[in-house]
C-alpha cells in the first residue's frame, strides 16, 4: 500500500513543495503564485501569477449576505473556535454558491472541445449551446446575479485578463454566449463574477474540477474576518436575523 | 435589531471593503495585503504587506503528515465535494494543531504587558515566564517541533522580519525565552514556525485571537491541493493508512 | 505504535461492540440503550435506558430558531449533500448552544465533590456556589431560557427521573441552586432543559465531558429533518432571513 | 418572504413537533419512533417503529476502520471540541461511505416503478437491471463489502423485516438482483448492510433522498464514542497511523 503524493516532501529541516524548497518560495514569490504552483504543479508566468492574485482577491468577500457568511457567523454565535466557524462557512460552497465557477468552467471546456472536434467557430458553438440549453430548459451557469447587473469585479477581471494576455477560446466563448443569450431571451443576462473566473481559469489551463478551489481559498479570508468580528463585537446566541417563518405541519393533537 | 458590520458594504454594482472599492483593490494590491486589510482594517505598509505574504506562504503545506491533511484526504475518500473535504481539514486546526500561534501570541502579548507595567527588561521577563511555567509544569507553546530541529520556515521568517524592520519586543521576547528555556532545561528547544509567527504578528500589532487565522488562510490552499490530488489520482474508500489498533473492550459475551 | 480501542471489534462477519455481538443488540435493545452502552461501556438498567431514551427525545428539535437549524438550512441552501449541511449545524453546538449541559454537569459534579469533602449538605453548598458566582459576576449555566419560563421538556424530564428512581445529589443540587438563585436575584430563574439534562446525566454517573454528546445525538435527527425540508421544499440560495445590518466600516475612499 | 416549516412549532412553554406536544412524546414513544415521526410526518406502527430502531442500531459503529471514524479521531487529535470532531466524521458520509443506501434506494425505487409501468415481474426487472448495469459497466451499489462476506447486520435486519411484515417489492427486488448478479458474474456478491437498509426503507415508504439520513443519525452516536475515547485516553497530535507514502512530485530544484 505504498502510495505517492506529488505535493510536499517532508524531511527533518527540509520541506520541498512541487520541487521548490519552501524557504526559497517564502518571501520570494507572492502567496498567489505559490497557490498556483501547489494547484498546477509549476510556477506561473508573471502574467498568470498576477491573474491568480486578482482572482483570489475578487473572491475575498461579499458582505453578510451569502450563505457562507451567514453560516460562519451563526456557527460562531454558538460559542465555538474560529476555525470551526470558518469551516462551517466553507461547507456552504456548493452547486448554488460558488458552484457556477466549477459548472461554468466545465461547460466552457466541453464547449470548446466540441467546437474543435466539429470544426466550428466560437459564434457557432455559442449559438448551439444556448439553443440546446433553451430546448432542455437548463440554465447556463455563470450569467446573471441576484444583486449586480454590472459587477465591478467582473469588469476588472476581464480588464486584467486582457492586459495579462489571457484571452483564449474560453473567454471568447463566454462573451459569445452572453450575446447569444441576449438574442435568445430578449434581455441582457451579463456574465457574472463566477462566469468570468470560470472562463479565465479555463484559458489559464486549469481543470474545471478545481473551479470551487479559487473561490474557497480567497473567501476563507473573508469568512475569517466575519467570524472574528462576530466573536469580538457581538454576544453569543444573539439574534442575527428576523425570520418570517410559521409552523404549517399537522394540527396539534393528543398522543393516543 | 439593527447591527453594524465593518467589513464590506454590498450595493448593486458597488462593493466596498474596509473603505476601498473592490475593483480598486483587485489587481492593484497583492492578495496578502488585502487579507491584512480585511483582518486589521487598514492597508499595510509595503513591509507589513510583504511579511503577511511570507507568513501565508509559510503556512501553505506540511505534506500528508498533519491532522488537517489526513482529515481532508480521508473525508475526500468518502466521496464528497471538494469544499466539504477541505473544511474537514480546517476543523482539525485546534489547540494542538496550529494552536501554538494563538496561545504563543497571547503569551508574548501578556508577557510584554507585564514587563511594561513592572518596568522590567526583556531578559528579566523571559526568565520570570520560564520559571513560572516550569513551576506550574506548563509547557510554553511555540518551542520545539515533532519533525524539525531547525525549521527552514522559521529561519526564513525571522530573516524577513529583520529585513522588513519588524523587530519589536515580542520577537525579542521569543528569542529571550528560547535562551532561558535552554538554560532551564539544559537542551535547546528552538522556536518553531508557530512560535515565530506568533511573535511576528504580535510585533505587527495583531490581536492574539487571530492567531489561528493566518495558518488557516494559508493552509486552506495546501488542503485544497491534497483533496484535489486525492479526488483525481486515487479511488474512493482506498486504504490510506496502516493501523495497529486492537480491540481491548469488554470480552465478548451473550446478551442476557 | 500499537494502540487499543475499547469500542468495537471488527472481524470478517463479526462485529462486537462493548462486549456484545451487534446482531444480538440490533432489535433486542432499543437504540437509546445501545447509545448508553457505547458511551458508558455497559448496558443500562431498564430505568437508566428509559431515561437516556427520554433525554435523546428531549433534544430532537427546537424549530428553526437555534443556530444549529439556521446553519444547517443555510448551508443546505448552498447546494450541498445532506450530511454536509447536517454537520454544519452540529458545528454550532458550542459553549453558548447546548454547552450548558457540559458546563452545568461540570459545575454540579464539582459542587457535589466539594460538598462531600467539606461535609456540607445540599442547601449549604448551593448557597456557597450561588454566592461565589454572584461575587465573581459569573452566570451559572443551565438556568433561564430565551424563550421558555416553564419549559415542558424540563418538567417532563424531572417527572421521568423521579419515576425512574434517578434522584441523587446532582438533581437535588440543581433544585437547591434554583431556590438559592431566586433568593439571591429576587426573581425566578428556572432550571432549563440543558440544566435538567446536566443534573440527570450526573446522577446517572456520566462524565461531564460527554455533556454535549446527548444533545448532539438527539439533535442530529432534528437537523436532518430541517435539511431534508430545505432540500425538497425550497429553492437553493433562497432568502431565509431578513437582516437589518448596515456597513459601518471606514468611509469609502480612493486607493492611493 | 413568509415561509412555512412543517417540523416544529416553537412558542413560549409549548413545543409541537409534527402535531405532537414534545412533552407527550418524550418518554412515551421510543427515540427511534420520534425519529421516524420527524422524518416522515407521522408516528410509525409498532412494526415500522421497531424496524427504524433496528436500522439506527445497525448503523451505530464499525470500529476505527471507516473514513468517518478516522476523520473524527484525527480532527479530535488537533485539540478541538467534541462536536467539531464528530461533525468532521459526518462530513465523510458521501457517495462512497454510507452512500450506497441513498443510491441503492434510488435504484430499487426506480426499478419497481419501471416494473409496474411495463407490467413486468420482480425476476424480469432484476435481470434487466443487472444486464443494463453490466452493459454500461456500472456497479450496482449495495452489494459486496470490503470486510464481510456474510454481514451479521444484514442477516439480522432481513430477519427483523420479515418478522415485522415489511416485505414488499423493494426487498424482493434486492434479493432477485443478488441472484441475478451471481448468475451474471459467476460469484456471489451478497447484499451488504447498506443495500439491506436501502431495500427496507424503500418498503417502509421513505424517499431515497433520505438514504444517508438513517446512517448519519445512528453513526453520530458511534462517532461520539470514538471522539470521547480519543479525547480522554490519548494525547493530542499522537500518531494514529502508519503511512507508506512518498513524495513523487517534481525533483528538487533551485528557484530561478
Amino acid at each position: 500500500m505504498k502510495w505517492v503524493t506529488k505535493i510536499t516532501k517532508v524531511e527533518p529541516n527540509h520541506l520541498v513543495t512541487k520541487g521548490y524548497r519552501q524557504e526559497d518560495l517564502i518571501g520570494n514569490k507572492p502567496f498567489a503564485h505559490i497557490v498556483y504552483l501547489i494547484l498546477k504543479g509549476e510556477l506561473p508566468s508573471e502574467e498568470h501569477g498576477n491573474m491568480m492574485d486578482a482572482i483570489l482577491s475578487a473572491c475575498i468577500d461579499h458582505g453578510v449576505t451569502p450563505p457562507s457568511s451567514i453560516a460562519a457567523r451563526t456557527v460562531a454565535s454558538g460559542g465555538v473556535p474560529l476555525p470551526t466557524a470558518v469551516a462551517a462557512g466553507i461547507l456552504s460552497i456548493g452547486d448554488a454558491h460558488g458552484g457556477a465557477i466549477e459548472k461554468g468552467a466545465k461547460f466552457f471546456q466541453e464547449g470548446i472541445k466540441i467546437m474543435q472536434e466539429k470544426g466550428l467557430d466560437i459564434t457557432e458553438i455559442a449559438e448551439i449551446l444556448v439553443h440546446e440549453s433553451s430546448e432542455k430548459k437548463k440554465r447556463i451557469l455563470g450569467f446573471g446575479h441576484r444583486v449586480h447587473t454590472s459587477d465591478p469585479r467582473t469588469k476588472k477581471l476581464f480588464y486584467l485578463s486582457e492586459k495579462m494576455n489571457i484571452n483564449g477560446n474560453h473567454i471568447a466563448l463566454s462573451k459569445a454566449i452572453e450575446k447569444s443569450l441576449e438574442k435568445s431571451i430578449g434581455k441582457k443576462l451579463p456574465i457574472n463574477v463566477d462566469g468570468a473566473i470560470a472562463a479565465i481559469i479555463s484559458d489559464m489551463g486549469f481543470d474545471w474540477k478545481l473551479g470551487k478551489a479559487f473561490f474557497l481559498i480567497g473567501r476563507a479570508a473573508g469568512l475569517t474576518a466575519h467570524v472574528y468580528e462576530e466573536q469580538t463585537e457581538f454576544k453569543p446566541m444573539r439574534k442575527l436575523f428576523d425570520m418570517d417563518c410559521e409552523y404549517g405541519g399537522p394540527e396539534e393533537m393528543d398522543l393516543r
